[in-house]
This record gives structure tokens, C-alpha cells and sequence, in this order.
């Protein structure tokens, strides 16, 4: 590649990302009635415009199969009917959430006279960078719009066509309500210098989210210059403790491996202390085993659950986003816990037990964005918490941590109500 | 230097970090009361100490005279008896504070059953960069030990031999208290690699505060690779506007320039309404000339306060940090909320108005870390804002905005309570 191309395409970010920071600044003064004016605008453009979206992912869907890409990936790209509705439906929850923008919380009486309190506020400019699903175009399109942010959308390669014709359709919506259509913006290239020039430009984006494999977001996270809102993988653990109630382990464990095998918030190691292991575990490996789910292992594992293979030390640290479960037999709480603080990748960890000082000591020891008792790992999510849609799971510890909602792609400044007062 | 003294100092930082890791996460689970204890207790070991303290600041004091250091930087270096005394009583307001960790909030029931909320928790390890004035020292520990961090210290140079002596106090303090010493570790070595290795530990440092002129927090946001809480200049404004009482005016004007003129959240710049000029700045030249403030000020405010030279660009973005003042007049509203948009360094604004809807406009559309109606700019502080002490102001906009007290120094994590509840 040319050096003079690739400051071509470092020009065109620089570009986008001016027109991002002058319509941020418009979106975050408009009202709350335009931008959900804007979003059911975008939704009713994309019922009719749903034929166009369908030939531009079909176009999509024939280049990727002749590139001979994975046939799963292939099958997260295509934008059926009922997908393209369900966009539609999407940005219309998205109005119908509370506006979280102006909200002013704890305002009160200092004795200086002044009244002091927080108000939210829309953090600015928020870049997208996400691979293969186009209708992360709409969903992360929606939430920004109805937190006053502007947003520029980086999404791949592959689904280029797909995810540019939802942009004609947003940008439309966007200029029905009176809002600018710069509000949201698709980086049409596929270069993928794109990616580098958005990630360091602090002066129009102020946080990048990255949703996508684990070497995408190590690599945005390591070369950005701005906040990052990092995703990164889920080892989640559930601990069966000796007090634990037979019944409610058992769903609990077959819950939060089977309800679902690729999420991040799937349970992929399971603990269980030794005093329940006999009483537990082989009704949990039968069930498993039904389910197809292979189980490694410790050697107390395998001497109650008979197909069970040799777990090795790569287990503890493996996400297997599929039909695997690592399984050990610790001494007990601490043991569980300690287990946890070293192999944890600070996602979702549950405990099950009936002891009320373990698990107040669980809630309260244990590092992980989410901490449970007594409930399935799958949990850990933004509707399952009541956040509406989110915009992905942070693995972060500062500002957003766990399910972002609106709320993450927010901010708060300080706000100080005086009638002439001074400090003296 | 060589590469040898360079990676031995690597290997001080990654053992000083590693000790961090593991008096954090015995600090993460103390209680309230362990906690407190150790502020007392190293409020009473910093009282006792005195003398040593006062020793091996007088040692400081006489090696930066030889070394013809700043006179005023000399001066901030003092420990008198009475910033001793003032250390100790530190100590003890943090430790009457509430205790900000393990609150839960909000914790509701959800529609299948589980109820959520978020606990406050530590973040872990601080690392604090600062300048000159040693008693940082013990301020910053004490709000770390109150909301469970372990902290690392790296001091300047020129106060190491305070720091130590205060480190010793702290020490001592905390294992009286039954919590681990290393839970305050001070870094011995003066030598700057000590800062490159303390940035680049994400492994044992969760987040940077630099307290420090713009050089040094620049520096370590471009270099570090954890976050980093920034504070960086308070190019303040107050705009007074054609709706304004003039004699609020007058007083806010001058109390925001004069109460403390080195101070971040000291007025740089005064914006006056064209309708408002001849009847507020007038008596706003005369009270500035009588504090010996210097007006540099456009051709209208030239006109109104014969004092005033001409301003030039380069004024709007100063942070004079002394006794000088910026002055513009300006059309109205628009056109200053538009000059504050493009000088401002988003620290604090006010605007001074009897207009309810421009006072709503103002707290809505400046998007700075405090917003302040009617009030002196110089109330953006910590004590003020009643946070009791403060770690520092952040620019940032993520995580940490404005004055920083427990609650920039935690985080919050999800907490899912069920009775062996499953996802469907």
C-alpha cells in the first residue's frame, strides 16, 4: 500500500470525524422528542426501504461465498425478513426507553448556599468498530442517537454493501426528524487503515467501543488513543457449595452451560466443594451428557462422572463458546474462590448455596462485573437487567463494567445552582 | 544509563506492584471498621512521628536550597508543625466519611424473578504520580485506605526523604490496624525509569492519578498503559450576561478571578454581553486594578477599562495561574457559549443571568465538568461539592469528571440475587 493512499483514507476519517463532532454537538442539544421522532423515522424508513437493504446483503452474502468464507459467519450476515424487521422493532424499544439525557440526580443544599448536583450528559462522538452482523448498524446506530451521541460506524468488510445501505436509510431518518445525518455515519472503505486512523483521534472521537473476536479488541485496546469500552472474553464460573440445595445446583449448572453455548456469559468452568460433589455431580454429568456437552475434568470429577476426560491446565483459563465444561471438585468456599481470582477473566461468577454469610462473603469478595447467587450465569445481560438494549458486556473496571446500556454512553458533569454567591 | 540499572529498576516496580496486588485484595475485603482504625492509627503515628518527619523534611528543604531549586517550590516542600498537625486531621475527617464500599443501589426484581443492583467495590491499586508538596502523601493514602485500594506513591524527587518518613507512619499505622503495610507503599528510588515501569504494569496497577503540571500528566497519558484519572488546565470562564444582576455580576466576576488567583478553578477568562459592558465592566476594571489583577482585554473592553491592554489569540487559551485576566465582549449568548466551546479546557464555566430559560440553556449546552448559574467558579472543589477530600479535578470526561473523591476511586459491579432461578 501507497504511503499516499494511505493518507488519502487518513483524510477521509479526519473528515468524517469533523462531521461527527459538529452534529454531536447538535444531537446533544436536540429534545428528546426528535430523537425518538429520528428513531422511529430510521425504523419506518427501514420497513420500506427493506428491499434495498435485502439485494445490497444479497450482493453481500454471493461475494462472501465466493471468497469461500466460513459458512457460520456467512449465516450471521444474512439479513432475512424477519431480521430486517426485527431492526425495526429494535429502534422503536430503543424510543420507547426513558431519556437518559439532562437527568439531574442528588442536586442538594450545600451549607455555602449553593446547590449542587450531576447532570447526564451525552459523551460525544462514539465509534463502533464490530465485524460481520449488519444489524449491529441499526442496534448501535439506535442507542446512540437516543443518548444524543454521534456515532461512526466501522463494520466489516464483508457485510460492506449490507451495512451501507442501512446507513442511507439512517441518515434519511436522521434528516425526516431534523437532526443532522452526519449523526450517524458508516465508514464506507474497507481499508482496514480506516480502523487505525479512528482509533487515534482524539480530538473527534471521544471512546471506541469494539465489538468482535478477541484479537480485534486486544489490538484496538493496545493502539488507541482513546478510552476504549473493551469486550473481552467470558471464563465464568459457577460455584456449587456444600450448603448448595441438590435441586438448584443441578438447574443452575445444566442452565448456564446449555441455555446457550456461544455467549459470553455462558458458564464455562464449574466448581463444586467436595462435601456436594457426590450428592451433585452425577446427576449434573448425566444431564450434560444428554446435552452433548463433553466434560473435563479433575480426577474427583472423573470418579463420579464417568465419560468425563483429563482436565489439563489450559481448561481453567479456555472460553469454549461450545459443547465443553471444564469441571472441578474444590475443598470449599476459599478454595472456590481463590480458583476464581486466578482464572477468572472477571465476567459472571455465581455461587449456589443456602448459607447466608458465604453468600453475602461471595457478593462481596469476588471481583467480576457480575456476582450471583443462586441464579444461571446467562443472566448477565442488558435486558435481563432491565437496561433496555445494550451495546455490548465491559470487561472493564472503569465507567462502563458489565452490560452498557444507555447509561454507559453517557457521562455526568457537576452542576452548581448559586443566586450571586462567592467563596470566601 | 545502562540497560542493567534500567531493568533493575523494572524489577523494583514489578515486586513493589506484585505486593500491591495482594494488600489490595486483603484491603478490598476489610471492613469498615479496620479501616477507619488505621486512619486513626496513622494519624496518631504521623503526631508522634513529628519530629522524624520534620527531620527529614529539613533535609529535603536544606538539598533542594543547594540544589537553587524555585523558592516557591521550596516553600510548598515545608512540613511546619502545623501541616503536620493538618496531615493527622486529614486522616480523620476521611475516616469519618461514609464508607463507600459494598453500598448497593438499586436493587429491584425483575420480571423473571432475580433481583439486580450494583455494589460499590475498590478498584484495586492506585498508582499516584505527584510533584513537591509531600503531604499528598498522606492525603492521597487516606482516601485510598477508606475506600480499600492499595496504593502506590511515586513522590518527587526533591521531597523523598518526607515521603519516606510519612510512608514509615503510614506503615506502621496500618499493620497497628491488623491490615497488611504494603497496602501504602511509597517508591524509594528517585529515578525516572521508576514512572515508565509504575505506567506500563496493567497486571498490577489498575488506574494512574498524576498530580503534576501539564509536562508530567501529558507525559504519562501518552505513555501509560492503564487509565489514567487526567487532570490537566482550568482555562475557566464566567460569562456575564445582558440578563445579568450587575451587582452579582460584579461580585462573582471579581471572586472568581481574586479569591485565589493559582488555583484550577480560578477564572481566566471573563465573556460580558455587549448590552451588559457599560454597566458591569467599569466596576469590575476598578476592583481588578485594586487587586493588582492585570486586564488584557478586546478593543470593547479597552474602550470601558483604560487600564487594559490589548489581548492577543493566544490569551483565550491561557491558564495564567497568576495575576492576569483575559477579557472579551461578546454579542450574547450564542456567541460566548461559542467562544467557551473553542478555548475552553472543559474544567468549570459559569454564567451569571436572571433569564430562567438562558440559565437552563447554559447548564444544558456547556459541556465542561462543572456548569455553574450565578455562582463563582472557584466553588468547583471537593469540600465544596461535599465529597470531604478530593484525589484531584479530572478533565476527563469518562469514569471520573470534575472533583474526585471515594467514589472516583471505586467502581461498581452488577449483583444478581435469585433462589435457583434459570434462564428460559
Amino acid at each position: 500500500m501507497s504511503a499516499e493512499h494511505s493518507s488519502d483514507i487518513a483524510e477521509t476519517i479526519r473528515r468524517i470525524g469533523q462531521q461527527a463532532r459538529a452534529a454531536g454537538r447538535a444531537l446533544a442539544r436536540s429534545g428528546t422528542g426528535a430523537r425518538n421522532d429520528a428513531l422511529a423515522a430510521i425504523a419506518a424508513r427501514i420497513e420500506a426501504g427493506s428491499e434495498a437493504i435485502a439485494a445490497a446483503n444479497a450482493a453481500d452474502l454471493e461475494a462472501a461465498r465466493e471468497a469461500g468464507l466460513d459458512p457460520a459467519l456467512i449465516d450471521r450476515m444474512e439479513l432475512t425478513p424477519g431480521r430486517i424487521q426485527a431492526m425495526a422493532d429494535g429502534l422503536r424499544e430503543i424510543a420507547a426507553l426513558p431519556d437518559p439525557v439532562g437527568a439531574v440526580r442528588e442536586l442538594a443544599s450545600r451549607p455555602s448556599g449553593i446547590q449542587v448536583g450531576r447532570m447526564r450528559m451525552p459523551i460525544g462522538v462514539i465509534g463502533i468498530i464490530y465485524e460481520s452482523r449488519p444489524n449491529v448498524t441499526a442496534d448501535a446506530a439506535g442507542l446512540c442517537i437516543k443518548s444524543g451521541n454521534a456515532t461512526i460506524l466501522r463494520g466489516g468488510s464483508e457485510a460492506i454493501r449490507s451495512n451501507r445501505a442501512i446507513a442511507e436509510q439512517i441518515r434519511a431518518g436522521l434528516e425526516d426528524a431534523g437532526l443532522p445525518g452526519d449523526g450517524v455515519q458508516v465508514v464506507g472503505t474497507t481499508d482496514r487503515d480506516a480502523v487505525g486512523a479512528l482509533i487515534q483521534m482524539p480530538e473527534s472521537v471521544d471512546v471506541i467501543v469494539p465489538r468482535g473476536g478477541k484479537g480485534l479488541v486486544e489490538r484496538i485496546a493496545r493502539e488507541a488513543r482513546v478510552p476504549v469500552i473493551k469486550h473481552l472474553d467470558g471464563v465464568c464460573h459457577v460455584y456449587i457449595d456444600e450448603a448448595a440445595d441438590t435441586e438448584k445446583a443441578v438447574a443452575i449448572a445444566v442452565n448456564a452451560k446449555t441455555q446457550r453455548l456461544g455467549t459470553c456469559n455462558t458458564m464455562e468452568t464449574l466448581l463444586v466443594a467436595e462435601a456436594a460433589a457426590e450428592r451433585v455431580l452425577p446427576e449434573v454429568g448425566r444431564q450434560l451428557r444428554d446435552a452433548g456437552i463433553e466434560v473435563r475434568g479433575c480426577e474427583r470429577t472423573r470418579a463420579l462422572i464417568d465419560e468425563a476426560v483429563p482436565a489439563t491446565e489450559e481448561d481453567w483459563t479456555t472460553e469454549y463458546l461450545g459443547p465443553t465444561l471444564a469441571v472441578r471438585v474444590v475443598a470449599g468456599f476459599d478454595d472456590a474462590v481463590a480458583h476464581i481470582e486466578r482464572y477468572s477473566s472477571g465476567h459472571t461468577e455465581a455461587i449456589v448455596t443456602e448459607s447466608y454469610p458465604l453468600a453475602q462473603r461471595f457478593l462481596r469478595e469476588v471481583d467480576s462485573s457480575s456476582v450471583m447467587v443462586n441464579a444461571s450465569t446467562r443472566f448477565a445481560d442488558g435486558q435481563e437487567y432491565g437496561l433496555g438494549a445494550e451495546i455490548g458486556i465491559s470487561t472493564d473496571k472503569l465507567h462502563a463494567r458489565g452490560p452498557v446500556g444507555l447509561e454507559g454512553l453517557t457521562t455526568e458533569k457537576w452542576i452548581v445552582l448559586g443566586d450571586g454567591h462567592v467563596r470566601s
